[in-house]
């Protein structure tokens, strides 16, 4: 066991800079050992990192020893081993591994961290696509039982994708919102009042009274804008006790959320948001090239289309389209479909001006008919990844509202306050990041885009 | 109320841009009523933006009516306003203001948003240093009175730039990490089992049944280590149901996570780590004077030193010295002190090998020395930032560190499990956001850097 005895000189080369340059270098390497095969007086080995594997060989006579290749072909799949090698050209390109052009011949080999002898999940059945092998009986895991035993389903290339790109999309989330003059602010997460209503929070116990988890930082993010810091983000946990058990609920899911002043029209938010999106469409689109092929290996899906500028329907014509197309609605139902998308051949489009009745209490209403707000959602494969509007900013409208919607003016006392003494116009919006990734690759379980994913059957790991 | 009946097309101008360059031009701009001052026929408006203001005059005859001036002179402290202006340059800088060398002839005036009377309390008192204007009978405003009401606290001049240094250091934590080839993850804050053992722990309701706030990623970052992704920090809210009320203490701070595979000593983490310290300083230092020396006009304090390469002491070489400067303590205390940092000249230093009773339990043991432990701390100005150490890779011995601690195995069951597949050396540690700006500050309260602070006492705003 590394233990930190001593600090050892020596540099461990990188899987992926196993390139035919190093041809005849003798290196030290540390990997996965990935699949193992003996075969008579030799051992092939598949070493593994991350999403770069390269294929190794011990063999008798050629600089080890029987008891070595014994050694080699007893170690278990999936442990970590150091390795000792000198780096060989091939003739033929080994297609199996990302490093095509070269193999390890071995001449130590040491077990860093072993594995057991049984794994709970295959990591090539992890990432077969459905059906495919069937007929040779190979088998595909299901998906509880790729999360309970996800540190292993995130080795796969394709988790490995997927939550780097991930991590980019919150880099270009952040990136573009900075350079157009957004503050990052950390919201509490505990709170004395339901932002968004008492209905599918979560209660804490807090030492001698109880408290909230926030369900967005909503009431957190207008409170810095009446605090003069004029354009926020942030980029956190929401927490819905929603008994939802879909492919898009999570009862934990990560927000990134925009709020900002406007000068005289809350399109100007939609632009701000739309843009946004559109910058990390191009981002991904330009910078994780790889981990979208990765992910489309086992989960084929179209390249994702979208439009500049950003295609805005009003949510009227969007029912009208829908009704037209013989979908069957009610005026005020929530509107999702594919029909859109498909119609004006973009996977990204804004509907606007929403019944008011079906948008929470602090939404302006539409001055030119109170049936609507000015609020919107945001959709991507034809499904809502963002939920925003303009807020209202005036104490009073404010406490109407809330008192139409029934809700206990004492728990939102400073909330409401924070509007007595001067608030711009503002508006805002909140993202689901698991969402977005999901749609993005067109994928279909936003299971598959949280690390450690929270529902209302699932706590662990 | 701005309602967003229709889009107007004028700009607005910003108040850091009125500059000489724009003298004799015809202007409109949003800002808030600093302060109001009505003379005779004159009304002297100094109007905000965050920490930039501009003085503006109404007068009749220049070109206002009596009655504007009036209307002017009535306009509510804090309140929004649209003014149509014509900036001239002025002969006498204007001290009090941050734009020196123009001032604005207003035209026309529209209020956008009305404040209230009677603010309950005063910009400029609340950004007063203490002591100062004592005897002039004015006030400071004492820390309640200022979280109380945070939405007025946090337009000081004071605030905005404490807010801004922040979000700074979050964006130099991720760009150097990210630079290091470090993934951005995201982990569960609802989980089944207390990461930390289960004092000091928030409870949830669960559905039917009862969970946990995490008081850290460590499991989760820790997992991430196990499922290949090497390198990996996240930026979010924990969880610390502790009662204390103390100046450095919060129930949810944010923090600043790092965990990396390593090669042979934990060092190689050591050293990670405060390489990343040391960009956010420099960075700091570089890129944030204004908001440093803004903070300090009111909390005046030394500039923020530190070492290249960093002081990396023992806590026994620390507690020998301590004890030498006649510092009374035990063994296993905890360690931080001023001395140390006066000492070395420094205020940024590492304490390494603490004993390993007082570290958790999955902290890895000395090889050396069982009763020492492969763990450290890193304290800015004398106050502990950072907790740290090697972890335990092993599934058998963090089975026997967990039951020696008395932690219930099958709640962490799937944490122990990770790493019966194959785990590299591992460290991290976990920082606290607040606890960094409010040291580099030199302030003296964590509320401070804490934008909704959460303590025992405190839930609102």
């Amino acid at each position: 066991m590394t233990q930190s005895s001593e600090p050892k000189g020596r540099a461990l080369v990188r899987v992926q800079d196993l390139t035919p340059d190093k041809a005849d270098q003798l290196i030290w390497l540390r990997a996965r050992v990935h699949t193992s095969r003996a075969k008579g007086k030799q051992c092939f080995l598949v070493l593994r990192q991350q999403q770069f594997n390269v294929q190794a060989l011990v063999a008798v006579g050629d600089r080890a020893s029987k008891q070595m290749v014994k050694f080699a072909a007893n170690i278990t799949k999936e442990s970590i081993v150091d390795v000792e090698a000198s780096v060989r050209k091939v003739e033929q390109k080994i297609e199996s591994c990302s490093q095509q052009d070269v193999e390890l011949h071995i001449e130590r080999i040491f077990v860093v961290s072993q594995a057991e002898p049984r794994l709970p999940l295959q990591l090539e059945d992890a990432v077969r696509p459905d059906g495919e092998g069937e007929e040779e009986g190979r088998a595909t895991v299901n998906q509880d039982t790729k999360l309970d035993n996800r540190v292993i389903d995130l080795r796969t290339t394709t988790s490995q994708a997927i939550f780097r790109l991930q991590s980019g999309v919150c880099q270009l989330f952040r990136d573009t919102l900075t350079k157009k003059g957004f503050v990052e602010i950390q919201t509490p997460k505990i709170i004395s009042a339901a932002s968004e209503g008492g209905a599918n929070v979560f209660t804490v116990s807090y030492f001698k009274t109880s408290a909230y988890l926030a369900q967005s930082p909503q009431l957190y993010k207008q409170m810095c804008i009446c605090a003069d810091f004029d354009k926020v983000f942030c980029v956190g946990p929401v927490f819905r006790a929603e008994d939802s058990n879909t492919h898009r609920h999570l009862t934990e899911f990560v927000g990134l959320d925009i709020e900002m002043a406007f000068s005289y029209h809350y399109h100007e938010v939609i632009e701000s948001i739309t843009d946004t999106m559109v910058q990390i469409f191009k981002g991904l689109r330009d910078n994780f090239q790889t981990e979208i092929q990765t992910v489309n290996k086992q989960f084929p899906s179209e390249p994702f289309k979208f439009l500049e500028p950003t295609l805005r329907l009003e949510y009227t014509e969007g029912v009208a389209m829908l009704r037209e197309a013989g979908v069957e609605m009610g005026d005020e139902d929530d509107l999702r479909s594919e029909h859109l998308a498909r119609t004006y051949d973009t996977d990204f489009y804004v509907l606007d001006k929403y019944p008011l009745a079906v948008r929470p209490f602090y939404t302006m209403p539409d001055p030119n008919d109170l049936k609507y707000s000015n609020s919107y959602d945001m959709f991507m494969r034809g499904e809502e990844i963002l939920s925003g509007a303009q807020r209202i900013h005036d104490a009073q409208l404010l406490t109407e509202r809330a008192t139409h919607h029934q809700i206990d003016l004492e728990k939102i006392k400073s909330y409401i306050d924070s509007f007595r003494y001067g608030a711009p116009p503002h508006g805002g919006g909140g993202i689901g990041l698991e969402r977005v990734c999901m749609l993005y690759l067109g994928l279909h379980n936003v299971r598959q885009t949280s690390m450690f994913p929270r529902d209302p059957k699932r706590l662990t790991p």
